[in-house]
């Protein structure tokens, strides 16, 4: 199997370092616009080899998307324009497939085509702070969830091919409708990046006035505020791909904020007391 | 020297384990008031004994104050009472110390106190999202900040005895007003509990419609709300006595969270970025 990787960042990186240790791929081809990164992901052996866009189209039997999801939302449809005009609409066996955080609208850019079924919406839920190809490793995958979005729209043999991919990377699989999966991620991760990113902005406007404010910080705050590092070339897309989604939830979090500021303001100690034993509940979640 | 910790949670039960191992005490009295507790630490090994609560203050050569900040708000002028009552004003050498989070309020309610000068407001900066004698571990303070406040105000001799057990932990000292110290730890501390508290909820709301939206939680998640299983009976008071310095940090938490919402409701992507780019600033000072 050869696996063209579009996007040799973080996920796209890590992915084509484990593809083929595991053997799901023979060979693995990676696209990267930007120059540096292409040299750097051959400088870290990410790859066998770079090619161009139409070439990787061509010459892959299965294309990762791993582009920001902005840059996705243009670049689906033309890849099954061009792998329609290469191989015929009715013959194709080429598959593609993205690692998206935003579903819904990716798959709705696509929704129509003829070749709509070659195409098998994948979230893997894994990644770091870190963004670019010297962030890519090994393992990154292993035993996180990779949801499989809208199934019944792809071809069977494509929604097999992409699991058999995920899974030999040690992902266990769900299956989910595109809305679903993007009110999901709405909650238990674009949230958890805007309220990192608003706590980062808030103990770096504080820093201005107090040199030495982070001389106190200690390993709960780092916790905190780590997914603040993530890249805006990454999150701007997401968080507007997936605006109303995220609204919602950014709403509720803030009458949850209000909740907590009302009773330490009024000092009812009771209130506290139960909204924070309330959040404990998050024990039963998270180890 | 003798060390009495009052309290043997994560914090005084930490302590009271390397303070031994290490050799700064020869041995640990330990006070706790709840049965199942004090049984807990003797099993786990935390202390030589336990002692009573005046038996502790009559027999320890320093005592640590590691109990809840509102509990210990009503213990430390009481505790001040009784070494005075016991050894007279003049000639004590006792010391007496603590751990709170919080250090105006707890320093206040001892001012002008005859012995004052005996007590040193302490804050070792580290600590788990676990609580109890059975969250006690070794080495928890290696390489953390300890903040002495208000030196001034206590004898040379005890702040440097004080300044000798916590680096015995491992802690580098750093000295400040307890004012200033309230102000900080509300942004590099107190503020990451609250947002993580109103994460947990907001995402256990959700949970009540959508039983498996924690299948999709991955490491970003768990970071980032690790410190909502945080102990209510520590925090509400924790809150509580640092009521105005936290309010302030929660209005420019939740104005910057405002912005954010504006941007991405108004669909204006770039102000998104900048907002995430200016966040990514938090790379320099965290790992």
């Amino acid at each position: 199997m050869r696996v063209g990787i579009i996007g040799l960042g973080l996920i796209g990186g890590s992915m084509a370092l484990d593809l083929r240790k595991r053997g799901f791929a023979d060979e693995v081809i990676g696209v990267e616009a930007d120059a540096v990164n292409a040299a750097l992901a051959v400088r870290l052996g990410l790859v066998d080899r770079l090619a161009g866009y139409e070439e990787c189209l061509s010459q892959s039997d299965v294309v990762v998307l791993a582009v920001p999801s902005g840059v996705a939302e243009k670049m689906l449809p033309d890849i099954l324009d061009r792998i329609a005009a290469g191989s015929g609409e009715n013959d194709c066996r080429k598959i593609v497939t993205d690692v998206c955080s935003v579903k819904e609208r990716l798959a709705g850019c696509v929704q129509g085509h003829p070749l709509r079924g070659r195409y098998v919406a994948a979230h893997p839920m894994a990644g770091t702070e870190c963004s670019g190809p010297s962030a890519a490793v090994y393992g990154l995958f292993d035993g996180h969830a990779c949801i499989i979005c809208d199934g019944e729209s792809s071809s069977e043999d494509a929604v097999s091919t992409v699991s058999e991919l995920f899974s030999s990377l040690g992902m266990r699989l769900l299956h989910m409708a595109a809305a679903d999966h993007d009110v999901h991620a709405a909650y238990v991760s674009h949230i958890s990046h805007v309220t990192s990113f608003a706590l980062a902005l808030t103990v770096l406007d504080k820093e201005k006035d107090e040199k030495h404010i982070f001389d106190l910080a200690s390993g709960g705050f780092s916790s905190t505020v780590r997914l603040a590092k993530s890249s805006p070339d990454m999150w701007t897309p997401v968080l507007a791909m997936n605006r109303d989604n995220v609204l919602e939830v950014m709403d509720t979090y803030m009458s949850k904020m209000r909740m907590f500021r009302d009773a330490v303001a009024s000092g009812d100690n009771d209130a506290v007391h139960e909204l924070i034993a309330r959040a404990n509940i998050i024990r039963r979640i998270i180890k």
